[in-house]
């Protein structure tokens, strides 16, 4: 399984420099590559490896992988703001609107949306009509009933008066960050004419599992591991799947949302190897 | 030309406040529809008008209306936040992060964006194919190419030790304003299979006098006109076509390329009556 999403890693980044080839030279251009570079690429992982079990070959599935990513680069862009989680350090290096402006990580990060969406239409993905479910589902994972949405949740809780209870906080998190990571790992379903509904339990799954393990993280880890500030969550007394539910009981609800996309993966056998291996990567890492 | 501009008006209120029906309640709904009130829907009337004029149904072109429409909206919401040019008022209404705050005027804008290539998307507009071909002119028009790169220039130009002469102003506003003029102005003619060329000239000459006329109501117009601040150009010392032509220079410059942009119209003869008539309202309008 590493050595598969390393190959992501690695055809993903090229191909979102291909994508960015040729932009006018400046500010806006620089910052987008920036926001781009590194990242786990667990979602690029999980179009392409998914598209693969269907049969389809990575030159199909890795426009949207790159998709995914840059739309993910622009969440992230945009949620460093000041205004919004204001945070100085992503991915081991300074955020984009402390390397440039918050008018140029704003900027940056709009243009990476436009990108996102224009990668999705590239015919090499397939026939016209599965781009165009593509870029569909892709609106409404990111739009006001998904990613942003999710954000909006965050930002707001920040504010309440009472910390989120954990119905409210599965609720804001399956939009925050489950939607996009749904969207990834039924692309490759979408793309092959099969049915999504394995593929998308697998995905709430491990969205949920992913964001547990982003928690504990944030406890347990250390910034020059995890490339971002830690500690954050309990300084701004902010409700989480930790605070919710102690560092082992989150655990435990990790490691048994792990097994249910695990079994979620049974239809496809042995197949669905590689897959299998991520979503207990996701709960091991410790970045 | 003016009750048709009104009939636009009103179909693409409908649509966009359709396409936002069941979005979860909250902030950032309500902060999408309020950016999305008013405006002189021009770049509507550009789409739904040349389409038209090629034999097509208003409810064909109508999705396109109201992505032009949605994208515009987000384009100004980010457009006035504190760290680009900041601005209080728009459209005679507190902007939205001074409605709101900032977090909510930011996500607002990038769902308005995802929205919108959704709305492009509409099997009403017809065939995959050419969905596919206006999304991918949008994201063009719209991305690091487009328009975010206009308002990056834009914002360079500020901290700027020169000014801008005006080859770098023409260029500028062809990607800030011009960009998704052009993609509205021959959206039709993608629609219908015919040539883009006329309009693209058409819209390249409007596109310029609007920005001119734009320039000129920054220092002839009035706020309660506009529905926007006035003389902020001037007191920013920011070179605009005024500041290098003169008022008159600026006024006759208009008119000539008003004059371009209904002689690339020729071709179309009777049937390009409307859109003659907007070019003149263009630089006759004082809002």
């Amino acid at each position: 399984m590493m050595d598969r999403l390393e190959e992501v890693k690695a055809q993903v980044q090229s191909a979102l420099e291909a994508a960015m080839t040729g932009l006018p030279p400046g500010e806006l251009a620089d910052a987008m590559r920036y926001a781009c570079i590194g990242g786990k690429r667990i979602r690029a992982f999980l179009v392409m490896e998914s598209a693969r079990m269907f049969g389809l070959r990575d030159r199909e599935s890795l426009p949207v992988a790159a998709a995914v990513e840059a739309l993910h680069a622009y969440s992230l862009v945009h949620d460093d703001l000041p205004s919004m989680d204001n945070d100085d350090l992503r991915r081991g290096l300074p955020t984009v609107h402390v390397q440039w402006s918050e008018a140029t990580a704003i900027l940056a990060g709009d243009a990476l949306q436009s990108l996102a969406f224009g990668l999705l239409g590239d015919p090499q993905v397939g026939a016209p009509e599965v781009r165009l479910a593509l870029i569909r589902g892709f609106s409404e994972a990111v739009g006001a009933r998904g990613m942003v949405w999710g954000q909006a949740l965050d930002i707001a809780a920040e504010t309440a008066i009472a910390p989120l209870d954990l119905v409210a906080i599965k609720r804001l998190q399956q939009a925050k960050t489950g939607a996009l990571i749904q969207f990834a790992a039924t692309a490759g379903a979408v793309m092959a004419g099969e049915d999504t509904a394995p593929l998308a339990e697998y995905a709430r799954n491990l969205g949920l599992a992913f964001q547990i393990q982003d928690d504990i993280l944030d406890v347990t880890g250390n910034e020059a591991e995890t490339g971002k500030r830690t500690g954050k969550d309990g300084a701004a007394n902010k409700a989480t799947f930790v605070s919710l539910l102690g560092l082992e009981g989150a655990q435990d609800k990790a490691r048994k949302l792990v097994r249910n996309a695990e079994n979620a993966l049974d239809p496809y056998g042995e197949a669905a190897g590689n897959l299998r291996q991520l979503a207990r990567f996701v709960i091991e890492r410790d970045a």
